[in-house]
């Protein structure tokens, strides 16, 4: 393998990484402590959500939340990571289910995350 | 409105045009003309399908074209676009159904693209 083809890899398993720590990081914080998921949002950071687009850490954080549930369980099924165009950047493609209090029945989901 | 808020609202309608113009282009051809999605893509795009990451157009486009699926027919539910970090860049995400020749059920599909 030429030296292109290792920093390549080296990406892709960076990108593994980081795509793995958020994963596990953003969605326990959701399940326990949903307010203190504004550290990992910046004032420029957008969040598009069912169609709604908010811009900036306050208001992304107001968002979440005032998401008309409490407690709340997010079950991952894949999480799909990989380098973006840019260097250091990171895409994150996560699936799974949330469970909400109360509710039979859990609901599907899919988020992406673009980390610059 | 300021510049800044100006400039930002275009930047968004921006990415709303682009991303409703590649959800267009691209379930179109993977319907009725998947070998022609190769132009879709770049010596240095990369492809995470179902967990394996696939790199560069000629690749990307095999995976594509040996799907163990001839007629196909994708049924857009949600399109969501925004500006990415990088002066220009627009994130889609994409979900809705992919019904299959011969298959009583739709299967449910979500897909992200970063162009930058």
């Amino acid at each position: 393998m030429n030296v292109c083809g290792s920093l390549a890899l080296a990406m892709e398993e960076q990108a593994k990484v980081v795509g793995a720590a958020f994963v596990d990081h953003y969605y326990h914080l959701f399940d326990h402590d949903r307010t203190a998921l504004i550290s990992l949002y910046h004032p420029t950071s957008m969040l598009t959500f069912e169609g709604q687009r908010i811009q900036g850490a306050d208001h992304i954080s107001a968002k979440i939340n005032q998401l008309p549930f409490d407690q709340c369980h997010h079950v991952i099924s894949t999480v799909d990571c990989q380098p973006s165009a840019f260097a250091g950047g990171v895409v994150v493609f996560v699936s799974g289910s949330l469970q909400l209090e109360g509710e039979e029945h859990p609901l599907r989901f899919s988020q992406c995350r673009c980390f610059s």
